[in-house]
């Protein structure tokens, strides 16, 4: 949600000179995101968004996150389309940062996501899924099952900091994931971060997808249950398993989940909980004092956690096996 | 720089049922100002500015603030028009705070203003004086010569931290400055903030200018001897005549500056230099650690008062007595 990079004028001008979207009327960085700069322009042809990549991004992914979004808009999934330069690059450099043009992407996002929006969400979701078959790069997810020990021994040791006892059951319910964690189910392309801040909606409909940067290849029921938790707890902590329904339905309905898939729907849901849980952790106690990002509590994911932990079948989610 | 309220999607959309601007279509919190939350807004007629007060704008200068912007914009001024509710309020509230929607002006700042911004600037701040002359409301300048000891008493004591001496130098200047203000000068409403991030161009000619949050009435040509010091200087610390005669000049075509203004021009502009210095050194003296907006440099200002204590006459700034 910030601004890391200030571009000067000069550089700017020079960096737009390379693309053909019309003279540039205004820039505005724009809170939009946690891991990179980003600048709302209007030019006399439209608004676009410039995005300059920080740190936290590498390099070497840029092409995955680019190629995918041209991929995917090209099969007709509404997300930010890369804008090639007149000599057909996607990417470029700019503040002696990687930095890429895409369309700007009108919708907005809802806070407090109703069952209407998890039906739209679930369907979207199977399009993605359908829509990046055949997409020809490859990206591991680091944060999957083989990811989390190495978080968990960077924060684990101060884990009862947060919440007493939180270091022993967390080290408990990793070893259950590594030794039961599913390898066989249908591989894809998956978003892996799709709250509600990354889904546009237009009315009640779903209007597009943004923030790619964490898609990688992995199993497609885990970015499901990644929604699950993302879309369908209340702020109680309460499951609302009207949401869940809508969502996981209409998933189906585009990309019906097989056997394995459903089977195994409770401990990808388990897993997701632990890689956000594990993420805030670390986030949580490694923020420097007043920094500009406030960390999000991780303990919102331990009771996402311990709900999925007493799942015993794919019905608690609204499908029937 | 920074969005400092959420503002949850029901209530942004009650607030906007309001207003006769189409329907919205993106909401984008942008690093705008340091004073005030805002969001510029996409709707189904056109782009907007949404502009939550925070703190340290006090309600009851509102009315002046938007007044003006309406006022002058009727005379042809190109600034931010608030647009009135069904009910004919500019004026509403949002997440708690008082809230207005204003036009979105098209148009980039400039950091490394040239002589050509500058004249641009000094015919546009002319023009501005001349439009404001008939607004009816009236609002004193806070941060004149009066308002200069309250800030060098709270932060005087430590003046010290940043620059040896400068406590020491500042009270001197300040008693100067208290004795041989001038009082008699042309008054009328003063932007008293027209530095180079709030005045927009497109191409080379001035689009627009913005944030009126810190306009007052006060004597004319203490804002051009802002604009000398927000404009004329280098990052070196040097000044540049070549950009002072742009700006004074073009000012001087459009409202002639009188005898007792020309005169009064080097006190004016060490004033202005000491007002940003108290208000710098304030902030970067009590600013918490690690805070969102970086305090700018107070010693920026220090060797412009400098400067203008070595000036004699008007020439120095490019015009003739």
């Amino acid at each position: 949600m910030a601004v890391y990079t200030e571009v000067a004028d000069e550089e700017l001008e020079a960096f737009l000179a390379a693309y053909d979207i019309g003279e540039l009327r205004a820039c505005k960085g724009i809170a939009e995101g946690v891991e990179n700069s980003n600048f709302l322009l209007h030019t006399t042809m439209g608004s676009y968004l410039l995005t300059l990549y920080e740190k936290r991004v590498a390099r070497n992914d840029l092409p995955f996150f680019l190629g995918l979004m041209n991929h995917l808009a090209a099969k007709g999934i509404h997300c930010p389309v890369p804008i090639r330069s007149r000599k057909g690059e996607m990417l470029g450099e700019l503040a002696g940062r990687p930095a890429a043009i895409v369309s700007f992407l009108e919708g907005l996002s809802v806070r407090r996501p109703q069952p209407k929006h998890c039906a739209q969400l679930g369907e979207g979701l199977a399009q993605l899924h359908l829509a990046g078959r055949d997409f020809p790069l490859r990206r591991a997810n680091a944060l999957t099952v083989t990811g989390w020990r190495p978080l968990f021994e960077a924060c684990g040791a101060r884990a009862d900091e947060v919440s007493s006892g939180l270091a022993a059951e967390l080290g408990v319910e990793l070893a259950f994931l590594e030794a039961n964690w599913p390898r066989d189910l249908a591989q894809g392309v998956i978003h892996a971060d799709l709250f509600p801040d990354n889904v546009f909606f237009i009315g009640e409909k779903l209007s597009g997808l943004i923030d790619f940067y964490f898609a990688c290849n992995d199993a497609l029921a885990y970015d499901l249950a990644i929604c699950l938790n993302a879309w369908c707890f209340e702020a109680d902590g309460s499951f609302n398993i009207t949401k869940a329904r809508a969502l996981t339905q209409s998933y189906n309905a585009v990309r019906p989940l097989d056997a394995a898939e459903l089977a195994a729907l409770p401990l990808l849901a388990r897993g997701s909980a632990m890689r956000f849980l594990l993420t805030r952790l670390y986030d949580w106690l490694n923020h420097p004092e007043g920094a500009l990002v406030k960390p999000k509590n991780p303990l919102e994911y331990l009771r996402r956690l311990r709900f999925h932990r007493g799942v015993a079948s794919p019905d608690a989610y609204g499908l029937d096996r």
